[in-house]
């Protein structure tokens, strides 16, 4: 890992926070054009379509031959397998909805802005993925007494802040055993795309995007608790430079609307016809079901219930929606927000921290009525 | 279309090109985190995957209810046509390996910035796409004498620049009549996704993406040139203010290569070990097959031609290669540039103009060998 640090702060420099006037870099937009959010009136699916579910790439898509590709799972085990596709296609299959959301979305609404990938508040997607239990392979490799961690390695290779690495994330082993923690080969009845972590990819269903490492090829069983860079450093919740902070886990609850009416090219602004609109949206939470969802048509001032969709699985987003009198014309700002019910609710004021991290401020649609 | 501009300008502002020290605004951000371009890397697949390919949404991704959905096809015609999919699937079909890119690529990199949807380079990809040949259709309508242009209606729906209308673009009857003029229903062999056009867009191979109308709804043969918002204002070629300009058409050549080595996260600068390296890219034009391709491995200074892969249909990217010694370790900035049969060529200097259309400046990729 030394290697990467030897290359200076113009390739690889530290993590910075943007000037209190400092607009979006076009290192920035490197980001933005390669990496890509829903489209909001997407939201309308319940499935999202292949190539519309949200995508963070921290360094190259990988070139992986899939014939020569294998899976190696060892460390603290009895035994060491190595899997190819095949084999990982003949063991039990699970097919689990799960909504994934980027750790980082809404951090280019946060003030001051963390300098990194920049999203708005979009950075989510819906799909049916499938593949095998990640218990049943542990199974067979047979953990041993005393284990702890799990660490699991990516063939996506880049430099990060000085550090030069191999994606890697590691979970405690209570986390990794739940029925729905899958090997996924497939996404939406179909082989998973290359973006998306062909041949294999992690799913631990409830946690931020960081989790679900992909182009996985080596899953190693630990004695101790996981050091790597991507828990140890990226995904932390920091306020301060020096501080170690809490690591970034389950995604918070967030509710997003599908912005009404139709948009302004450049400005994205909502244009409806005065009358009732019936406004519509999915809302999410890692931590527990929704409980309730709410709608401001007033920026904040005052809020209503909207009405919750059918449950849609544990680890699904739930649809709601909400009967808006839109009767004077003017300009109007629309904000949504959830609850779970773990207790757990979107703020108003942002959740500042220095990486924007878990940022799970309600969203605002600017609407002008005619 | 009258009542758009009675929004305000605040709703739907004239186009306008960024302060020489204005950074990319939210506003532009927006436009990033829904669009996409190909992740550079991914120039490896002869055929872009599904979901990598670029994509450039006017307003919004329209929702299409398939079963009742209907192509109309009329105007200066012998008769009018209301067609269904099935009845369209019927027809003779044609799959064709196409090339698309849009008008606005390169669009972030011109000084001043024209203030739109933000591409730096990226904004391309590849893809077989079938469907029914546009002049059976036609046939079947029975084109009238005097017939000029043919206009075509998508089902999106939005403001711009303060006029309100549905995307729809024209082409002269000329140009629409070539055999691989398609009305396609089909990308890579699946149903055409919702994001790309569903049910029927229009293809026309070796334009920019302008032409490509999607969620396409009516076919209107006129009896006089078009002159609707997307011809006659949004895609031209305009220096002044008050300038009608050139419309844009075909693609301009253009090269580009995959960034060789592997990236940092955030500056995307690459590192490379001394050695030798097989550069490898794509190239591609409109106007006729590409010629040659040459590297530069000293920013421009000097020039060497790359090897041309076999030539892969009339209206694909071509692959290239080039052995690349990189012996002395530090900073390089290697650039790529095609000329294609008719003699066009990428320029070095910016082909500035107000809009940042058909800009297909060299590109330059920042390399760090060690």
């Amino acid at each position: 890992m030394a290697r990467g640090s030897e290359l200076g702060t113009a390739v690889s420099g530290p993590s910075r926070v943007a000037a209190a006037d400092e607009a979006v870099s076009l290192e920035e937009l490197q980001l933005a054009a390669r990496n890509h959010g829903l489209p909001l009136e997407t939201l309308r699916y319940d499935v999202t379509p292949t190539g519309l579910h949200y995508l963070l790439t921290h360094y190259d898509i990988p070139a992986i031959d899939q014939p020569s590709w294998r899976l190696t799972v060892g460390g603290h085990t009895e035994r060491t397998l190595t899997l190819d596709l095949a084999t990982l296609r003949s063991m039990p299959r699970r097919t689990v909805r799960v909504t994934l959301e980027c750790a980082g979305n809404g951090r280019a609404r946060l003030l001051p802005r963390p300098v990194s990938q920049p999203w708005l508040v979009e950075a989510v997607g819906t799909a049916d993925w499938t593949g095998t239990p990640l218990a049943e392979v542990l199974d067979q490799a047979g953990i041993r007494g005393g284990a702890v961690d799990v660490a699991f390695t990516g063939a996506d290779h880049g430099i990060e802040r000085g550090v030069e690495q191999d994606y890697a994330r590691g979970l405690s082993l209570a986390e990794v055993l739940g029925p729905d923690v899958l090997l996924v080969d497939e996404m939406n009845g179909r082989p998973l795309p290359p973006q998306h972590g062909a041949p294999l990819r992690l799913l631990v269903p409830g946690w931020y995007g960081m989790t679900q490492v992909k182009w996985l090829r080596q899953i190693t069983v630990l004695d101790h608790a996981f050091d790597g860079y991507q828990n140890a450093t990226a995904y932390r919740l920091i306020r301060g430079v020096e501080e170690a902070g809490e690591p970034v886990t389950r995604i918070e609850p967030r509710a997003l609307m599908l912005p009404p009416g139709f948009p302004d090219f450049m400005s994205r602004v909502r244009v409806v016809d005065a009358g009732r609109h019936q406004l519509q949206g999915r809302a999410w939470s890692g931590w527990a079901p929704i409980a309730g969802v709410e709608v401001s048509t007033d920026s904040g001032l005052s809020w209503q219930p909207a009405e919750l969709g059918p449950a849609a699985g544990r680890w699904s987003w739930r649809g709601w929606t909400f009967a808006w009198d839109a009767t004077t014309p003017g300009e109007r700002e629309l904000c949504c927000r959830a609850i779970d019910e773990s207790g757990r609710a979107q703020p108003i004021d942002q959740p500042w921290n220095r990486q924007g991290m878990a940022n799970n401020m309600i969203q605002r649609v600017r609407v002008v009525v005619r």
